[in-house]
């Protein structure tokens, strides 16, 4: 029989989030108590109108969304500026991601390395070959390119020129290029987080990813979309189980979408902590990886781990101290070499200095 | 450009509810009132203790689910006396016809029509070979077969002994058996409704598909499973989308399983009202299908249909009169020539009656 997942035959558990598993390799007690800075979520969120909200609709789970989700569609189109049938609205990230890689079946794609690791899982799903890829590798063999922008786990936001050379180099071979924008609204710099729904238009290969669930903490409620030409949604949705985005999130999608506060607040704060805390975490002898949105990817700098302290020792000594950050054992190129960490609200981060304090004196 | 569904180039919208599409195609204003007949929902549902249920819980949408679902899928274990290797959780059943479908890509696969049509779509959509067969029919170029438990849209219920027969067919020449028990909790004899779970570990070919949204009337929630052996729960696995189910439904599923009163009462109401619905139908000029569910597949009888009453005419005809009934367009074999009917609580049947003696007059 084979695992459920590649990572299931790991010692090291899937995704974020899982602590039991960490806390018993840790010989910790189950109620061990910790902060989670293993999931990249805003923590502004959710706006405080969303309760109620909740509240009033939950009625509403007694009946079937609507199956063509005209009203969700109509509001994330009118956020971008692109016609209905250019978005498909999605059970989360996720489900955006597996039905992009359905385009793929088949066939071959590449993926920069390291990065989030469901594009290999959901491209191997499709008997899609997977290739890892460097950016001046060529494509004239590729079905499609998968990019994370800005990627997980670093947080790189890879430059507007860059990706405009990267669609041109695509276009000309008929490599469809997919950019997994799950982060750009939390960017520290917010100046191009509409750039490429704008290339919609004259790029027929471009395929944008986008969570609602990250930038309005709503992980649990599920609510993603795609954005592509109409042909290439067309050709997704086939793909689609009818009704895949429960009610809720359906019905909340135009009313997140109008709240240009929470997200005018969000970008604010983030254009603050995020050098802030970079600042404090280099001073207290961390690499921190470039990278420009709501998380970093760090590790114990050379001094550190000449020392004897490399990541994974960090890790025991974060979650002792009452801090969860997240692994990257399943990330190609890191194999737990680094751990990132959440960029939280400014008396979180600082409980973070002050436990780093302790494991790195 | 492609249809995003092969309903979509029809003039009939897809799926049950559209009310929309129906009352503009009949000249009627938008918002006419109506009841909904369309959409197959248990009346008695969902269990009064829900909402409150939700309300409580709605704080941990701003977490993410356990991405292996461990305490949901140990209740569905327990309630079938299965292991919890062999249930998969899905975003309704919806996602499990999908995921099952996924494992025939690029084959062929059986359908005895007229079924749901979520079957062919979703095959399709993974490029397998859709055919459309007879129970008699050889099974043995076949990968799958898509038996539907009873079936959309007539309520048949194939009897146990000749799934059995099937079951053995299908095993001799290595034919996976799907079956979709979406509406096996909602038959008025509930003896079988644990029937085939009892036969999954004899029969590694046996897959099971369950809905928990039309029981407990929670379709806006999606919240559905599947049951196989550990081998095809892990290979359906390795296609789904991280965090697929979202946190309420997860964290709903062992309460409303635990909920044996609300089961009983919805048994001992399906048991009286659909014989009498069923007979009262018959009075009133209606051929009845022979089924065994929540919802009465029909259309005018002979004579009225010789005195030019269709289908359609019908379904006009009702939605004047404040009732919405499924058009069977879409269904192999029926094509619009019937009409599907929920089963709902005796007051609003007894409603569907009296329009009913108005348009039948």
């Amino acid at each position: 029989m084979e695992p459920a997942n590649r990572e299931d035959a790991s010692p090291w558990p899937r995704h974020g989030g899982q602590a039991r598993a960490l806390l018993a390799r840790f010989g910790l007690p189950p109620d061990h108590s910790f902060e989670d800075f293993s999931a990249n979520l805003n923590p502004l969120g959710p706006p405080g109108w969303v309760p109620a909200w909740l509240e009033r609709h939950l009625s509403e789970l007694s009946r079937y969304p609507d199956v063509d989700y005209v009203e969700a569609r109509a509001a994330i189109a009118a956020h971008h500026g692109v016609s209905r049938d250019q978005v498909l609205v999605t059970n989360g990230g996720g489900e955006a991601i597996f039905l992009a890689a359905g385009l793929c079946a088949g066939g071959r794609a590449g993926v920069f390395a390291p990065t989030f690791s469901e594009y290999a899982r959901a491209l191997a799903g499709v008997g899609a070959e997977v290739r890892e890829i460097a950016p001046a590798d060529p494509l004239d063999d590729l079905d499609a390119v998968f990019l994370c922008r800005p990627n997980n786990p670093d947080g790189r936001l890879l430059p507007l020129s860059e990706v405009e050379t990267l669609l041109a180099r695509a276009a000309a071979v008929n490599c469809r290029l997919i950019v997994d924008e799950a982060f750009i609204d939390l960017t520290t710099d917010n100046a191009d987080a509409n750039a490429l729904p704008a290339r919609l238009a004259t790029h027929p290969q471009l395929i944008l990813l986008r969570s609602m669930t990250k930038f309005y903490t709503l992980p649990g409620l599920r609510l993603g979309y795609a954005l592509a030409s109409e042909a290439l949604i067309a050709a997704m949705a086939r793909r689609q189980p009818p009704w895949s985005v429960n009610q809720l999130a359906a019905g909340l999608t135009a009313p997140l979408l109008a709240d240009t506060d929470f997200a005018a607040r969000t970008h604010a704060w983030l254009a603050v902590e995020r050098p802030r805390m970079q600042v404090a975490l280099e001073r207290r002898g961390l690499e921190v990886a470039p990278g420009e949105t709501c998380f970093f990817l760090l590790r114990p700098n050379l001094e550190a781990r000449r020392q004897g302290l490399d990541a994974e020792a960090l890790l025991e000594r974060l979650l002792r101290g009452g801090i969860l950050a997240r692994h990257t054992h399943g990330y190609a190129g890191l194999d737990g070499g680094w751990l990132r960490l959440a960029l939280r609200d400014k008396d979180a981060n600082n409980r973070l200095l002050k436990v780093l304090d302790d494991c790195l004196r």
